[in-house]
């Protein structure tokens, strides 16, 4: 699938089928997550995948903005320890998001352009998500990505005009004629 | 291009030829980067494209990981107060960064895609670069996208293996085998 195409049309998802996702479409999905970049190439990363539907049911009931039923989910962490031993303070406390953040957007692409819906949900507890998958210390949950075959066909919300938002040498100078 | 294709050979390039970047190209660049998924659709990004000699010049000199000497870079800032008026504290201080992120990587694959080089920066001063980019308060500098015709062919870096990173419904539970 072409790239502009993918960009263009991936829709967050909402509704799901029970159709499972076969492992080797996980491993495409993680194998564009660590494509990323990644500062100074530190690659903060770990990837949880969620499957066993006990375990799913349990991240979604404290994950308010988890809506759908889809058969996997994974979560993506960073490894704070390791940004902050070879990155420092900007490392950990920054870098780690951005970074989690751009393999997510791979992932997104990816699962996507393999037929995939996906949904990004940010609103779990940390504390209960880290107990339910057993995450030590210094491990922090980013983003969960929920994954499954797509049961519906959002329309692309609204987006603000490039003429409000996109600047020229300095902000408020305007990039484009409205 | 394919979208896999643009994942996985997209390099961070730090060598640039003094080729300029079209107008359409940029557009294309920025289109792309709205097309990420935003928490709430609150869409917290600003864009300041920057392509005057001497503005670069001086975002260079206090950006010390900005190598090169590419016509042009994208600041991607977050909107700090749209962000909290529309999101709360979960939507200034983490989500902001997140989306921006997810933004970021759209916008190095839509560039590869179209033949050009790409490298994030977040090594410039905050202050700084607000002062140059006359930048108010309440809009936060995210990241620096460096953009040019790429004058290198960079080699992939290292990636640790997903063996090592990718685990199965709890952390510490490999889900790939070695």
């Amino acid at each position: 699938m072409d790239v502009f195409e993918a960009i263009k049309n991936r829709r967050s998802v909402r509704k799901y089928k029970p159709e499972l996702v076969p492992k080797d479409l996980v491993q495409k999905i993680l194998e564009a997550a660590v494509r990323a970049p990644s500062a100074s190439n530190i690659q903060p990363w770990n990837f949880i995948v969620i499957k066993d539907r006990k375990v799913l049911d349990m991240v979604r009931k404290i994950s308010p903005g988890y809506f759908g039923d889809a058969p996997l989910a994974i979560l993506v962490c960073s490894d704070k320890e390791r940004a902050y031993k070879l990155g420092g303070e900007l490392g950990r406390d920054y870098l780690t998001v951005a970074d989690c953040a751009l393999a997510v957007q791979n992932m997104l692409l990816a699962a996507y352009a393999s037929g995939l819906g996906t949904c990004i949900v940010k609103s779990f507890s940390s504390t209960a998500i880290k107990h339910i998958l057993e995450i030590p210390d210094g491990i922090e949950p980013e983003l969960l990505v929920i994954v499954g075959y797509p049961d519906q066909s959002p329309k692309p919300p609204l987006r603000r005009p490039l003429q409000e938002i996109a600047y020229l040498n300095r902000y408020g100078e305007k990039y484009f004629e409205k």
